[in-house]
């Protein structure tokens, strides 16, 4: 089984699309808000949307499923206000679930988080645990900067976050640390904004002691740990030189890098780098980075080949493709045992 | 001979950091603001302040000469106002052109710009042709934030940057893209913002034209490129995706990457992806980290013996060792000669 942890829905039926730009619209114009419970997408337009796209693609690489989140950079949380966030993410998540509905073994839901600029996290908690325990999510993306690119929330490890982490120990669920796009000119959004958050994130991580306050947080920390394993050795040494714990020690438990490196060097450097335990298969389908490598003839995020043509062992591959996800999406685990019970 | 293009002062002697505290509190106190023109460094406190330090590790390590600037998180571009800067970075400069001239064969001078923060960077002009004609230095930091991790000024691509651009190339001098302290809590000054400041700067490359108003302007992105090499696949892709030229194309007489990665695997890719005409040893000591990797015994910023172990032509490493350094340096390239011209 191959497990992509790391998936966008990047082909959203247009209605959703409207919405989102007449919700903007009228915010802009302080216009009452539009509801989503008024826009009627079919369960065909749904299939549609992933028949061609994320579902070929699972099908000619030969991966089994995808934890399917909405899109990252149309989270927007820079965007408007917590309430058309919350509405927002509700009918994006909604919208996941409906595909989770029609291809349940093909897609398991990650939730959007109402996140909104210059607001607590903890304004999350509620629609977190609607989509964990009504809909059956497994996972969330946590956006560092809501403030799209101006980096005004407190770090990570801040205890602002706090209340928050304290809701997805409780439930059982990991986040994945992406942001959104980048309202800021310097920042291209998935060039630069996104690279940087990750890169960002892991040295807030190392930083400050938030595993010892949450030993049984996970965070997920995509496009294979950002500027991280290629400058492993200056990470390392800022470890020793602020006397915080060896890298591989401050992971173990709790942070984990996906493969969302787009060329086999990449891959083969942080597979080299990063214990095999913390790697989870990831390709960010459909995303970032369309079309095919000159170099290879194949897509770039056909991340499966990179992984494909390492020389690690087959239990260390059996981790990257499902063994890690199921470790850090125990939800998840508990999903496909029971898929495969009710299979037998 | 072994040029290193990226160091740093940072062991400044005690009256030029009590200077600048003073200079701090005063513009806070809003007092008279200090003159450095009273400050007395005798040539014994410069000799001591580099000869157990730089001079030992050059001696050491085997490297020839160091392209020497004022400490980079000490720019403080953020700090005060432009006034502030010009004083500040005039002190800096003239510290590194004294030690400069006490040891010609072992440093050159790169100078420290007085950027601020909303101030055009036309205003660097002048200080910018003092150090290249008064003071024979072959280069320049530029600090593409100067609001020290707010990152509230245009991208570098901005024809904010022209007038400043045009001086560059007029003197024939390049500029390394380097940020200074980060006073965002989000970003570690050595381990989140230089990083995505690298990557930053890079992608902006990526999507304008500058070099295309300016041919013969050079930009050196140190910390390898940031997170650049390790996302190599994931930029080529963009280009591809943008309509932009190839990466190898964007760079060849523009973009240089140095060689401030700590560790093997990381130069190894450095280098298997960034042509050797495109790579400028740098260690960046005494810099952002210090120490022993206890992996391999040595310290992590000994960035030579990555070099040296690499299974290179003799020629590329001669390009990465000097070479490049005096293609990207032009007055560096005939200040050796007439060196050597003298020595005869």
């Amino acid at each position: 089984m191959i497990i992509d942890c790391h998936g966008h829905y990047t082909t959203e039926p247009k209605p959703l699309m409207d919405f989102r730009q007449k919700q903007i619209a009228a915010f802009k114009d302080k216009a009452p808000l539009p509801s989503f419970g008024a826009v009627k997408i079919s369960d065909d337009e749904f299939r549609l949307s992933v028949e061609g796209n994320q579902l070929r693609i699972q099908r000619e690489r030969g991966t089994t499923l995808t934890l399917f989140s909405p899109r990252a950079s149309g989270m927007g949380h820079h965007i408007g206000d917590a309430k058309v966030s919350l509405e927002w993410s509700r009918a994006s998540n909604d919208c996941i679930h409906r595909v989770c509905t029609l291809f349940p073994e093909n897609f398991i839901g990650v939730c959007q988080l109402p996140q909104s600029q210059g607001v607590s996290p903890e304004n999350c908690v509620a629609e977190l645990e609607r989509c964990v325990n009504e809909l059956g999510f497994v996972g969330c993306n946590l956006n560092p900067d809501p403030s799209g690119g101006n980096w005004t929330a407190p770090p990570l490890t801040d205890r602002y976050w706090y209340k928050f982490y304290e809701k997805l120990v409780e439930l059982d669920v990991p986040a994945m640390v992406h942001v959104s796009a980048s309202c800021n000119p310097n920042f291209h959004t998935t060039g630069a904004h996104y690279i940087n958050a990750d890169t960002t994130a892991f040295m807030q991580l190392i930083t400050a002691d938030l595993f010892k306050d949450f030993p049984n947080l996970k965070l997920i920390i995509p496009h294979g740990g950002g500027g991280v394993p290629y400058h492993w050795g200056r990470y390392r040494g800022l470890a020793q030189n602020l006397n915080r714990p060896p890298l591989d020690e401050m992971m173990r438990n709790n942070v984990f890098f996906d493969t969302c490196v787009y060329h086999q060097p990449g891959i083969d450097l942080l597979t080299k780098l990063i214990s095999a335990d913390n790697i989870l298969f990831a390709s960010e389908m459909l995303g970032a980075v369309k079309g095919i490598d000159p170099t290879t003839g194949n897509d770039y995020d056909d991340t499966k080949r990179y992984v494909d043509a390492l020389s690690l062992s087959a239990a260390d591959k059996q981790k990257i493709f499902e063994g890690n996800a199921r470790k850090v999406y125990p939800r998840l685990a508990k999903k496909l045992d029971r898929m495969k019970s009710a299979a037998r």
